[in-house]
């Protein structure tokens, strides 16, 4: 059974605020949950509508699927709701490549984001302060486990690169080089910006090259890819180098 | 003024029934009604809260910000809504590269993938019959009005094949060779499948490659990727490669 108490606890993690004052977070359905019982996380509760075989039944309440429905924030609730705790923010060690955003606003794209971070290896994001919060329900459902993996710390960005010069910094942008024409390094800052307005110019002045992903189509027609989806082609074209470099050597 | 007959025809247009009844679809927006007025699609009624510098003003109706209301099918309406008549479906020459959809059902994945190919270049994409249908709102709007210059056709995708040979099929999967390591012939057709079941065992035998994308991060652990967001890191790839090709000769 649920108490009221409980299910007000619940339904306040919605917001940031509360997020922030419990320091805990919502993840939902028993195969992202699996993800964060896998991971460095601490699970502080998990609710489910049916036994979860790889716990101890101690390790979670059964609860019923009216139960859920009440404290899911899914518009089709799943199986099963975990509350986690969020851990302490912690800069890991800057090396290989890593994925930097600027003000990055919608939570699907966020999530896709940490997706594509985790599939291509990518094991920390930063994040300017003014990126949507990772914890937010809908990026934890978007990025689909992938969050109990990659890393994200959220800073200062004009600090964060005052202080770490040692990779060179890619900017992207709708009038850089071409992906296709350039000589990528492996290891770098790689930046993507704000869905409307891009990288900010103070950054962008800080960036040692600017990217872009050249239109095969009719010039200036297209609307400008989403930025999950930029980020995808771009990173798969680290990849493509990275390859052909290998087997050349 | 909107009569309430036409209010009510604009409203049965969210329907696929109504659709092909009327032999009409609904864009919205300004910006992606431009799209269609330059291209050869026939706009029946264009209503419009402001006028359009580009149209004289017998061409369109200036209704209300609450007509708008009324009629649109998006949460945050915006300022126009033209009805447009569908086009009778045409296979165009088969060249280049063709984008080939099995099964797609996701509105916002089909919106994404126009738009993919109107970046890329792609003149036609060919989908299955049961693929989600494009003059859907949700997919023309996903679209953002790339669907004005993409050719798309829905056919019996088995029979498709077996009457256009001349170019090789590429599958996409999980399991299949890595678009790294392929060299890739530009004129092919490539084979994009269901969200969640794939290509079909019947289209998969008849594939000459099968390609994936190779996980970079800890092996079998990340979901597997959006189809919009794999089509475009293996369009990307396509590309990589014909730039490559191009600047060696």
């Amino acid at each position: 059974m649920l108490s009221a108490n409980r299910i007000k606890l619940i339904q306040s993690l919605a917001n940031k605020k509360y997020r922030q004052k419990y320091n805990l977070f919502i993840v939902e359905g028993i195969k992202n949950i699996k993800e964060f019982i896998y991971s460095d996380f601490t699970l502080s509760k998990i609710y489910t509508i049916e036994p979860i075989e790889i716990l101890s039944e101690d390790k979670y309440v059964i609860i019923s699927k009216k139960e859920l429905n009440k404290i899911s924030f899914l518009k089709n609730p799943s199986n099963a709701l975990a509350i986690v705790e969020i851990p302490k923010p912690e800069l890991k060690k800057i090396e290989g490549k890593q994925l930097v955003l600027e003000s990055i606003q919608d939570p699907g794209n966020m999530g896709t984001l940490i997706r594509l971070a985790d599939w291509f290896g990518i094991e920390q994001i930063i994040c300017s302060e003014d990126t949507v919060d990772i914890f937010n329900p809908k990026v934890v459902q978007a990025s689909m486990g992938s969050l109990a993996r990659v890393n994200v710390v959220y800073t200062n960005l004009e600090i964060f690169f005052r202080d770490n010069q040692h990779l060179p910094i890619y900017a992207t942008d709708m009038d850089g080089e071409s992906i296709y024409q350039v000589e990528l390094e492996q290891e770098v800052f790689l930046i993507m910006g704000n869905e409307g307005n891009g990288i900010s110019d103070s950054i962008k002045n800080i960036c040692s090259k600017t990217l872009s992903i050249p239109r095969f189509g009719e010039k200036k027609k297209t609307e400008s890819l989403n930025v999950a989806m930029s980020a995808g082609i771009i990173l798969g074209e680290f990849f493509s180098q990275k390859e052909k470099n290998e087997r050349k050597n």
